[in-house]
C-alpha cells in the first residue's frame, strides 16, 4: 500500500465507495474488504428500469466517461440512473497499490473481467436493487465488461453497447499487451513490483506510454498532425507533455493487474471455449461500435463476433485517434457518434 | 570489434566485400576502410545496361533476396545482373559490431540512408564501370535506399520498385521505430554500447521481437493462425523458436544504427524539405509497391507519395503477414505478385 496523488478525487472525483466484504477470484484467492469506487449520474427510478451500467477501460476511470454523460445526450441523466464503475485495479476500486496486506502490490491476486462483472452485478443488486439493466455500454476494456454481462447475465442485459472491444481477445491484442506489461517489467526500478513510489519506475512507465504512442492512435492521425485534437501543437509534446506524464503518473502493478485481465478477457470461458455458443447467449439488443482507425480492436476482428450475436449490428465510428477517439481525442464529433447510436439502441 | 556468429558466411554467404576506402558521413564521421558486402547474381553484359541494384532491409542481408532472384522470375540472372548490396551497419557490411577503433561499437558513426546510396553508387561506378541502372528494387529500408537513388541519381536509374517503404519516413513509423530502439537501450545489459557479447543483451532484444511480433504481421495473420506461414505450428513456437532467436542472435549496435538511419530516411533533405520537389526530380519509371496489411509503412502513406511521383503508379501486394510478407511470409503467393510487378514494370 503506497501513496500515489493520481487516485484521489481530486483528479478522478467525485466517486463513492461500496463494499463487497470479502471477494473471492475466478483465478483464485480472495480481495478482503473489496472496494467498488464508482459515480452515479441521475435518479434511479421507482419501476428500477432506467438502469445503464458503464464499466472502465484500462488505465481510466469513472472520470473518463463524463463527456459521454449529460444532457442532450445519449447517456441523458435526467432520463437514466447511470452507473460508471470502476475496474477492479484501476486505482480507485480495490487495486495492488491501494490494498494492504497480505494482498498489497505484488501479492495482489490476478483478477478476471468476469471478477468485474460479478462484483458491479453484486453492487448494483445489493445496494439499488437493480435486477433489469436498460443498457451496459463500455469502451476497450469497459466493452470486455459490457460482453461479459451480456453472456453470463443474459435476462438481464437488454441492451449492450461494446466500444472499441471484443468478447474474446485476440492473439495479436495479447501479444500487443505483452508488450506494454514488459515495458514496466523490465524496468529494475519495478522491483518484482515491490517499490516504494511508482516513480521509481519512470523510466518502464515511459516506454509503456511510447507503445501507446504507436498503437493507441493511428498512421493518418500522426500523418494529419492531429495532436492539436489533444490540445498540444508539436508531436514531441504530445508524446513528452501529454502521453508519459499520464501513465508516468499511474502505479505499474496497477496497470499490471489490468494488462493480464486485458489479455485474458473471454466470455467463451462460461462455454468450454466455444465463443459462438457463449455469444449466442446473448439476450440483449447489442450495437457492436468499433472505431474505424483501431490498430488493436479493429472493426473485422468486431464483425467476426458481432456475427455470432443473435439480436446485433456493427455501427462503426469513424475517428482519425484510432483507439485513443474512446478518449476524447476528437472531441464532439467522437461523442456525436456514440451518441446517435445510443440514441437509436435505446430507443428499441 | 567482438564475434557474433550469425554474421558469417556460414549463415548469410556467399558474399564479397569491396572496400570503399575511407568513407565519409552525411552526418560527420568518416568509416576508415569502409567495407560493402554484396553478392551479384547473373553477369553484366558488353553494353552496362543489364543492371538491377538491390539495397537490403532492416536486420536483413543479401541472403534475404535469394527467393526474390532465380530464373523464371523478374529478377533474371540469366538476363540481368543483379547486384544485392548490404546497407551499412547491418553486420555484413561495416557496421558497430565488426568495425575496429576507432569507431567500434557505441563509438560507430551515424549512418544515413544517402551514404548507403553514396557507397552504392562509389562501388558499381568504381568496381564495374556502371553507369546506367536498369532497376533499383528494395523492400522497406531497402525502399528507402531505392527512393534516395531515384532522387540523387536521377539519370543513372531507369526504373525503380519501393516495396513497402517510403521516400520520407513518417512520424508514426518514427515513433515505432523509438519504440524498437529504446526495447534495446533499455537493457542494463548494452551499457551505453560497450557489451562484450551480444548475448549480455538478450532480455532487451528479446523485447524487441516482440514489438516486431505486434507491428510486423497484421492482426488478420493471428486472426488467421498463419504463423503456419513461418513453419511452426504454435504462436509460441512463433514468437519462442522464430522471433525472438532471430533478433536475439543480432548485435543491438547494429540495430541500433540501422534503426536511427531508418527513422531519419527522408529524401527531401535534397530539397529543404519539400518532398514534393525532391519526388519531382525523379526520372526513373516508378511502381510503388506497398503491402496491404503493412501497419507502418500502409498503402495510403505510399499513395501519398507517389502522386509526387512524374512517372509512377500504385501496385498493391495482399499480404496477411504485413509487413513480414516481404520476409518471404507467403512464399510464392507473394513472391508471384513482386515478379509480376517487376515484370511489367521492366517491359516498359
Amino acid at each position: 500500500m503506497i501513496e500515489n496523488p493520481f487516485y484521489t478525487e481530486e483528479v478522478h472525483g467525485p466517486y463513492s465507495y461500496y463494499s463487497l466484504g470479502d471477494f473471492s477470484l475466478e483465478e483464485g484467492g480472495t480481495i478482503p474488504n473489496c472496494q467498488l469506487a464508482y459515480h452515479t449520474h441521475g435518479t434511479l427510478n421507482e419501476a428500477k428500469d432506467n438502469v445503464i451500467v458503464v464499466p472502465t477501460w484500462f488505465s481510466g476511470t469513472s472520470k473518463d466517461y463524463e463527456p459521454y454523460i449529460g444532457e442532450g445526450r445519449a447517456l441523458n441523466p435526467n432520463k437514466y440512473f447511470i452507473i460508471v464503475v470502476n475496474q477492479l485495479g484501476n486505482g480507485l476500486s480495490s487495486s495492488p497499490h491501494n490494498s494492504p496486506y497480505p494482498i498489497a502490490m505484488s501479492n495482489f491476486p490476478k483478477v478476471r473481467i468476469g471478477d468485474d462483472v460479478r462484483a458491479q452485478h453484486q453492487f448494483i443488486t445489493e445496494n439499488f436493487g437493480i435486477q433489469e439493466i436498460a443498457l451496459v455500454v463500455g469502451a476497450s476494456m469497459g466493452a470486455q465488461q459490457t460482453y461479459e454481462w451480456a453472456v453470463r447475465y443474459p435476462e438481464m442485459v437488454k441492451r449492450a453497447a461494446p466500444i472499441a472491444g471484443t468478447a474474446k481477445n485476440t492473439v495479436h491484442d495479447f501479444l500487443f499487451t505483452e508488450t506494454l506489461m514488459e515495458a514496466i517489467t523490465s524496468d529494475l526500478g519495478w522491483n518484482g513490483g515491490n517499490y516504494t513510489s511508482h516513480t521509481e519506475v519512470a523510466d518502464g512507465l515511459k516506454r509503456h506510454a511510447d507503445i501507446w504512442a504507436v498503437m493507441g492512435l493511428s498512421t493518418e492521425f500522426y500523418k494529419q498532425e492531429k495532436w492539436c485534437l489533444f490540445g498540444v501543437e508539436t508531436v514531441d509534446q504530445f508524446r513528452d507533455d501529454f502521453l508519459r506524464p499520464l501513465f508516468q503518473s499511474m502505479d505499474p502493478n496497477n496497470l499490471l493487474t489490468m494488462g493480464w485481465k486485458w489479455q485474458h478477457g473471454d466470455v467463451s470461458r462460461h462455454t468450454n471455449g466455444n465463443l459462438r455458443e457463449a455469444l449466442g447467449r446473448i439476450e440483449a439488443k447489442v450495437f457492436v461500435m468499433p472505431i474505424d482507425e483501431d490498430m488493436f480492436f479493429p472493426p473485422r476482428d468486431c464483425r467476426a463476433e458481432q456475427k455470432f450475436i443473435p439480436n446485433s449490428e456493427v455501427k462503426l465510428i469513424h475517428s482519425i485517434a484510432g483507439h485513443f477517439g474512446l478518449f476524447g481525442g476528437e472531441g464532439d464529433f467522437y461523442y456525436n457518434q456514440v451518441d446517435r447510436y445510443l440514441e437509436e439502441l435505446l430507443a428499441l
